[in-house]
This record gives C-alpha cells, sequence and structure tokens, in this order.
C-alpha cells in the first residue's frame, strides 16, 4: 500500500514540482479556505478522535491539545494563509559558464516526496502540508493514532482543495494505518521517500536513525544548557535561566541542566533555589553542599526532562562547562551568560549545537523567532540542515548543463 | 580502536577548526614538501603492497592504478598544493538582527571528523586529507587493504608534517585493519564521525545505506543515458555518444546506456553501431530489428558496466525516455542531444538526477570540469549536496546568536 502511495505521490511531485509561483500559493489560499468552509467536517472527525482518547484514559493537557475547535481550525487556516507570503524558495537559480562554453545552471528543485512521521497535534498535518505545497513537494503524512480521524479529515480537505485548482489530490496523502509496521516500512522506502523528517520523541528518532534507509533529518531531541558564567551580570543570568527552564517547560529548546562556575556558586545557587520556587532541582555533589536539591544521576544529565525539573551542576570554568555539554548535550541550544569576551568566543567556538547563545534565552531556537516564518521543524543534525529549517532547507537542487556539442 | 581514533579525531578537529586560513594553508603547503622529501619511504611501502599484490593475481590496469613512482607523488603533491588556492569554505559568514536586538550569525563550521571509506588507489588518501585539512575537518581514512602500506605511509607523511607546524598527528588518521568488521563499525560510529563518504563499488555503496546509524553522502555509482531525440543533431550526437562511452569507460560518469527516438532509429542505429566498433551493444527487441546486437536483459538496464559495453534501446518519444531513465538510472548524469527546446525542457524538468545534460557528454560531471578546483566525489543523494562535491559541501553550519539578556 505504501508502494501505491509513494508513486503517486511521485507523479503527483512531478506535477506539482514545476508549477510557477502563484499556482502554488493559489494551492495555499484554496487549501485555507476549504479548511474554514469544511470546519464542521474536520470537527466531527475530531470528536471521534476524543472519545476514543478519552475512553484510553488520556490526560487532560493531552486532550486540549488534540482538541480542534472552529476558533482552532480558523487558526490553523491563517497560519497556511502566512505561507503564501514567503518567498518562493524555487526561485534561486544560480548560473555561470564555463570556459568550453558550458553554461551550467544549479538549479533549486524541490526533493520530491517527503515523509513526516508525526505525533499527537492534528494541526501538525495542516502546516506541514502548506510548507510541503509551497516547496513543490508532495507529502506523505504519518501522524500518530490518536489524532488519525483528524488527520484524516484534514487531508481531505486539502487534497479536495487542491484538485478543484487543478492540482494532484496526492500531493497530500495520510497513511491510514498507524500500526509501528507502517513507519518501519515507510523508513525503508529508498527511492519512493526522498526525504523523511521524523517529528517526535527519543524512541522514534532512535527508531528511525537505526532502520532508516532513507535519507532522513532528525529533529527536536533538545537536551539545552545554560551555563552562568563567573563574570555573568546575575540578574541577566537569573531571567535567562528562568525563561530558558519556566516560560514553556515542554518544548525542545527549554533548558534542561543548568552549570556554574565554582567561584560564585556559594553566591548564586540559593537566589536560583529561591527563584525557580516550583521547580525541582537535583544537584551534584558540589551543588548539594550549598543549596538542598535531590541528587543527580549520571543519567539525568542526560535526560531531556521537558519538566519542572532542572538538573545543576557545579564547573570548574568555561573549558568544563564545554567539556560537559559536548558529551551529554543534544546539538540542539546552549547559552553563556557572561561579561567576558574570550569566554564568550571560547563557548560559541568550541560547543558543537545547531544554537550557541550568548546572554540570551535558549528558547529563541525556532523558526518565527529567526524570523524565517515558519519552520518544518529543527534540525539537531550537521548534514543538509542545521537548527530551524524553513521553506529553503525543504528543497536540493541539481544542474542543469546546456551545451551544443561539447566533448571531453 | 576506533573509539580512541574517534575521540583523538575530535579533539584534533576543535584546534584545526579554529585555525584561520593561513594556518590551513601552511598546512597544505607543509604536506605537499613532506610529500616530496619522503617520496622515496613511501614508495618503499607501496612496492611492498605491489608485491602482495602480484603474488594474489592482481591485473595489470589494477596494478598500474597501485602503483607510485617518484614523478606520481609528485603529481600528489602538486595537487594537495593547487587547494591552497581554493577559497576558504569556512569563510562565508551571514549577520542578520532581529527586531527584539538578537544579532544572529549563520557560521560556517567544519562537520568536525569526516570519515571516508575507499578502495584500492592511494592517491585519493593524500587527495581527502587536503580537502578535509583545508576545510577545518579531522579524517579517518579507510583505504582498501592492497594499498594499506601505502595509505599508511602517505598518511604518516601528512601527520607529521601537520604536527611540524603545531597542529595535531590525530587530523589525519588511517584504519589499519581493513577488515569488513572495522569498516561495519565505522558506519555505526554515531557521536563520534559527522559524516561517512563512501568511495567505491555498489556493494559498499549499498552496505553503507544498509548499515549506517551516522550521516552519509552516497557518492559515484553511476547507471547514466545519453537520450538521442527525433530532432538531434546526428554528427552532435555520434560525438557526444561516442566521447560518452568510450573516453573512459571506468568512470561512473560514462554512459552506460542509449536510448533512441523511434522515428529516427532505422536511420541512426546503423552509424552508431559503425562508429561504436569495439563496444558490445545489447538491444531491445526493435534494437535487434535494425542492427546486429545481443539480447539487453532486464538487469542490463540496471548495470552500470564501467566497460566496453552499451545498452541500446528505441523509446517512443522524449516522456518514454525519461520514464526509462528515473526508472533504472542512479540519480547521477543524464543527456538528452536534441534540437527541440520543448523536449530539453521536458528532459531537464523530469529527470529526477544530480546533473542533466543537454546536448553534452555526461563526462562533464566532475569537481574540475565544473570550475569547483576540487572534488572530494559526486554525490548521487539529494540530502545536503548534489552532483560534484568540493569544499563549500565538507562543511555545516551553526548560528551563533548574541543578546544582552533577550527572553521570550
Amino acid at each position: 500500500m505504501l508502494n501505491i502511495m509513494c508513486e503517486s505521490a511521485r507523479t503527483a511531485s512531478l506535477i506539482l514540482g514545476s508549477t510557477d509561483t502563484e499556482k502554488r500559493n493559489s494551492a495555499l489560499s484554496a487549501m485555507a479556505n476549504a479548511l474554514r468552509e469544511r470546519a464542521s467536517e474536520i470537527i466531527e472527525a475530531n470528536s471521534r478522535d476524543i472519545e476514543n482518547a478519552k475512553s484510553n484514559g488520556m490526560s487532560d493537557s493531552m486532550l486540549d491539545r488534540l482538541t480542534l475547535t472552529e476558533s482552532r481550525i480558523n487558526a490553523i487556516a491563517n497560519s497556511v494563509e502566512k505561507v503564501i507570503a514567503l518567498p518562493d524558495p524555487l526561485d534561486r537559480n544560480e548560473v555561470f559558464t564555463r570556459p568550453n562554453g558550458l553554461q551550467i545552471t544549479k538549479k533549486r528543485v524541490p526533493f520530491g516526496v517527503i515523509a513526516i512521521i508525526y505525533e499527537a497535534r492534528p494541526n501538525v498535518t495542516a502546516d506541514a502540508a502548506a510548507l510541503c505545497v509551497k516547496s513543490g513537494n508532495a507529502v506523505i503524512l504519518r501522524g500518530g493514532k490518536e489524532a488519525i480521524n483528524s488527520n484524516i479529515a484534514v487531508a481531505t480537505v486539502l487534497s479536495d482543495a487542491l484538485f478543484s485548482i487543478g492540482l494532484p489530490k496526492e500531493c497530500v496523502q495520510v497513511v491510514k494505518d498507524t500500526s509501528r509496521e507502517t513507519a518501519n516500512q515507510l523508513m525503508k522506502m529508498k527511492g519512493g521517500i526522498d526525504l523523511l523528517i521524523p517529528r517526535g520523541g527519543k524512541s522514534l528518532i532512535r527508531s528511525v536513525v537505526e532502520n532508516a534507509t532513507v535519507s532522513v533529518i532528525e529533529t527536536g531531541a533538545g537536551n539545552c544548557h545554560v551555563y552562568f558564567d563567573e563574570s555573568a551580570d546575575i540578574d541577566i543570568a537569573l531571567n535567562i535561566i528562568d525563561n530558558a527552564k519556566r516560560q514553556r517547560p515542554s518544548v525542545c529548546n527549554a533548558a534542561e541542566t543548568l552549570l556554574v562556575h565554582e567561584n560564585i556558586a556559594k553566591d548564586v545557587l540559593p537566589l536560583i533555589k529561591s527563584r525557580l520556587d516550583n521547580v525541582e532541582l537535583r544537584g551534584c555533589e558540589r551543588t548539594r553542599q550549598i543549596i538542598d536539591a535531590n541528587v543527580a544521576t549520571d543519567e539525568d544529565y542526560f535526560t531531556e526532562y521537558n519538566d519542572y525539573i532542572l538538573t545543576v551542576k557545579v564547573v570548574n570554568d568555561v573549558a568544563d562547562a564545554v567539556t560537559h555539554i559536548n558529551k551529554h548535550g543534544t546539538g540542539h541550544s546552549e547559552a553563556i551568560i557572561t561579561k567576558c569576551d574570550k569566554n564568550a568566543t571560547y563557548f560559541c567556538n568550541n560547543i558543537d549545537a545547531a544554537a550557541v547563545y550568548v546572554n540570551a534565552s535558549t528558547r529563541f531556537t525556532d523558526g518565527e523567532e529567526f524570523g524565517f516564518g515558519a519552520e518544518i521543524g529543527i534540525s539537531t543534525q550537521k548534514m543538509h540542515a542545521r537548527g530551524p529549517m524553513g521553506l529553503p532547507e525543504m528543497t536540493t537542487y541539481k544542474y542543469v548543463i546546456n551545451g551544443n556539442g561539447q566533448i571531453r
């Protein structure tokens, strides 16, 4: 079944990929309108997901994330429309001519067929579809079973909208079988899928890395650190630590570990303890000699809590902090709070991560915050793309060479 | 053992990656000089490889590729020196400022540790090392067993040269154990290796795609086609087909299949047959009705011969040619010979390959021919890089964000 989906997605991608900016923007407009017009149909499907989730005992916060209302669908339609205004990522050709007269065009092209494996939230279905349509890619969406009825309804509305303006329905497809087997099969559709973007928890990412034969962009794992340097402005440091940990603990750019320079630990740890009054602190031996905290195990240092928990460790200096971060981090977002330029430079040069902050919160690693307008995910790998991935990162290139009979 | 190599390569990469252009260029200069000065040592090691190869019955042409002489070592040193003049790929930062005052630098950085798995030719050892040093990457080289003594000798000379100007020897390392197991282990050194580039035959590439957990760039597989359109200039077409097949049949950008439009097949196939007089033709049914040729099996259409063999197929039109190529090709280099702009455009838009040629030979897919100055390989994948990969493709980026206390 996935074979057939990949083949029809391939055909659709060739048609979509050869349309101009205007056509792809009209598609987005039609998609947004259709979402609003057919909201009741989507809400009806969503109510079936909600019912199932309730009978399976889903938590209230998860239920809230799953729920679609007319105003939420309107918000989803608005985000689809926002993509219209973004620059066309395919509009970036470079041309050069060789001494033998060959004219070489480095032409931006869509990947072709992008697959996305994601978890509960049904808004991802429309967001991902919009970014793929804008960048000329057909998309195969494999969401979680909790939102399957909602996802199918959203995708049906979007496919119909594409069809209504003369594009193939198969530009946007949902995998209806949400078993683990289909996810595993997707990872191995070499030739059928050009790029796989997994968006989800640690076990999904690990499974993809270990099993995929298709090209993959790993996203999302964020074990982020803040290093409180000896020379930091204390108010700035406390604000940033508070923001990085508590403004939204559930997201990947929230901080999980605080590293404190040994020369200031005695002064600042009590301030942190009182500021983060609803956060469980887990500390190293030296931390626990200064403030009351639970024991941080080695495993804690590797853990992305996504919760009101913070590991705290006293370090000797910036080099010690960098060593700790490069060993335990996930290459997502790391911050130093310092007034010392030398330490800032050392930190920025030696930290191996997508985003390295000096005197700012890790929470800014985000396509919107970077000014990209939209993002398909945050890459934690080095190949192809790193950090927030916008429309340009959803394209590749090919060389088109025009000659008049040149041979070697 | 690989663990230790990866760790020392990581440390070396941090030091090398933070050097300036001048330092890395001096390193290249020292490497080239050392190769010339210690040529006799390399030749001695090479003679042991030659001896082993002879007693293992290696063919004369392979023996020739394996052999190092003083003039060949001088040529290798010259190519190392040529890299000095190429632009520094790390010198390409972009800076932008957000409305909240955050200054974001998209900073070009080396991958860190690059591993290359390759086959017999010992010149790859020095070429790859030079490109890695220039782009600030430490490299772990795992060559074939046939050239192991030569590879170790070359790497020792290069490491010593790096050390002599104050850089870590571990910027360039050779894996001494050439068993298949170490190759398999390398593919799984997630965290230890940032990028793996396999350079070799089909079975190596397949093994890497199926087993690797580290990021990989597939290179080299080239099942390339030439499509002889109805409207082609016949002289141009014959020259290009001859060049693409015979100028150097052993390389990845040589043509393996010729597709001929049905309306001209009767006229041009006899011309091709007489022009390619030392090439074995394997034809489809329609071809064999016109000229004398062996039968082309379905497997033939998927085969990269790297030899004086050409599959020939008569097709209905350009669309038929594109369908055949997208099904059987490896995404490397594909050519159309035509005078019809519409067919050229259709071919360029719909062929899914790194390089698409109009009226020129597929043999031009090459870093030198594209003007890149050097290449580490030709990517046949879409992610990160496609086609000839030069120094820029051996880098990634990170975002460095400078603030003064910004929080969300």
